[in-house]
């Protein structure tokens, strides 16, 4: 058994080609039904404003699984610790031995997450995208857009977030760090008016982002709800998008966006593991509007897992 | 952050009295309903014969809460490896920090439920127990008797096992290390005919014990099924016993005994915690037979952890 702390992890995993196609084999794999993946074990201790999630899943034919803890404790940040920490464990899927315990902090959750923004870009987005418009200005509204990058030419980031002051340090971080030219915006209209692809990275637990906010042609990625009280689209835009797209969509309708659409939702709605394994172009002219709504998979925390220990052992 | 081993954990945390008694405040806190515990995540792993289990809960108030996860993959004995293995992972309640890392090995699963096997017997048997059947002739049967002299004057052991090889290994086991007079059994009836209280200890599919097999005034306690396809006891023994306790019935009704109830079961069903939080007695004559179910709780998991932690630290 190895143990292998954030510092090594990092060094080995990151927002990279391999890394992306480790985690859409994952997806792949279970658009093609060969994945296990129990429903996420979730538990409130509101006592803290904490929460722990874990998730996990087997991937067949895979020698590892991995099994994911993510606590989530809101109040941290006025201690001076982050909200969001974790680790992974890695067994055998032979004989249920451990194989090795990644002490990511939730570094692995933050890239596969942003890898999985990348991966329904990919295949949802106009190849020509090259603005992105973020609402939020955390973590993931950073790693969305720099995974971005490697599937499109992304040229200018438009963003929009309630804290004024970390709108601004996001405008410094993107340019210092990827170069890139970011506008500040009042509003998320505002910011989805010059945009191509829209992704929202916020906690919100009412819609941050509107249907008429999007203008034709545009691809979508919401990927902060991953509980039942988030929220972050207006159902009208699940309701009039072109092509929608859940990464699962038992987790969409219990934790996702669709768990708010008032009463059943009766559109067409694709699994991206689906669209992936089945080679499937779901955008069939650039006008169209597409939406990806992601809530957070244990076949990525499995397929993040097994490559980053496989780097970490090689 | 600390990581220990099994030959730590097995130094510092056994059965004893005051282990016991971390495990019986655990059940407490779970009747005064202080303790959040979601369902059980269970992940079957079918191409290797195996399946992952991870239980949690957290006690209002404690300072930590413990993650369990239990892997079984029932062809390791082929290999050489036991099927059982696992590790619990222990968060501060209050930030969702890694507290310590338990590497027990499925140790602390079967110390905590050989103590939940006395704790139902305390609260249920006949004080003057002395003698018990075991069904079974694995690791539980040894450690549900020895766990049992912790809480009844246990003076002779009855034992019944369809392997003869293993019930005789038990038989030597039992003398030696305890020096409890063991008696082999053609049968379970057999076995019963003598006992004052019975425990069933198997991963059987079907029932190993049926009304007809118990003397009035016996203690049953049944901790084999903890999954939807295990069954020990014959449906008839839960409807005619005087008193049915289960550990958690949400539980039983989906793992453990009341699965298996044809229709729906209308009797009255007590929680073990709900009985030690509210002094109950529920045994009101030495002639009754009283029956509990467990199906194994992750507030046992917690409790046994956050005990062991506490030894481990001072």
């Amino acid at each position: 058994m190895k143990i292998y702390n954030r510092e090594q992890i990092t060094a080995v995993t990151g927002l990279t080609e391999d890394a992306l196609a480790a985690v859409e084999a994952g997806f792949a794999a279970l658009g093609r039904g060969e994945v296990t993946m129990p429903p996420v074990l979730s538990m409130n201790i509101s006592e803290s404003n904490g929460e722990v999630d874990v998730k996990t899943a087997h991937i067949r034919g895979k020698d590892r699984f991995a099994i994911k803890i993510s606590p989530g404790f809101f109040d941290n940040p006025k201690l001076g610790l982050p909200s969001l920490n974790g680790l992974m464990v890695l067994f055998s899927a032979k004989t249920g031995m451990v194989d090795s315990v990644l002490f990511d902090e939730g570094y692995l959750t933050d890239i596969r997450t942003a890898l999985a923004g990348a991966i329904a870009a990919r295949h949802l987005s106009r190849e020509d995208s090259r603005s992105v418009a973020v609402i939020g200005a955390g973590l993931q509204a950073e790693l969305q857009v720099a995974a971005l990058g490697l599937v499109r030419p992304i040229r200018e980031v438009h963003v929009f977030a309630r804290n004024a002051d970390r709108m601004e340090a996001y405008q410094e971080l993107m340019e210092q760090k990827y170069g890139l030219p970011v506008t500040m915006h009042p509003s998320a209209a505002s910011a989805c008016a010059q945009a191509d692809i829209v992704v929202t990275t916020t906690p919100a637990s009412s819609p941050v982002l509107h249907w008429q906010d999007l203008r034709p042609g545009t691809h979508v990625t919401a990927m902060g709800s991953d509980n039942s009280h988030k929220q972050e689209l207006e159902p009208a835009i699940l309701a009039n998008a072109d092509v929608l797209v859940v990464d699962r969509r038992s987790q969409s309708e219990t934790i996702g966006e669709l768990h708010h659409f008032p009463g059943d939702f009766t559109g067409p709605v694709l699994e991206l593991g689906t669209l992936i394994a089945e080679h499937m172009q779901p955008r069939t002219s650039p006008a169209q509007i597409t939406v990806c709504d992601l809530s957070g998979t244990g076949v990525q925390d499995t397929a993040i897992a097994d490559y980053t220990a496989a780097r970490l052992a090689g």
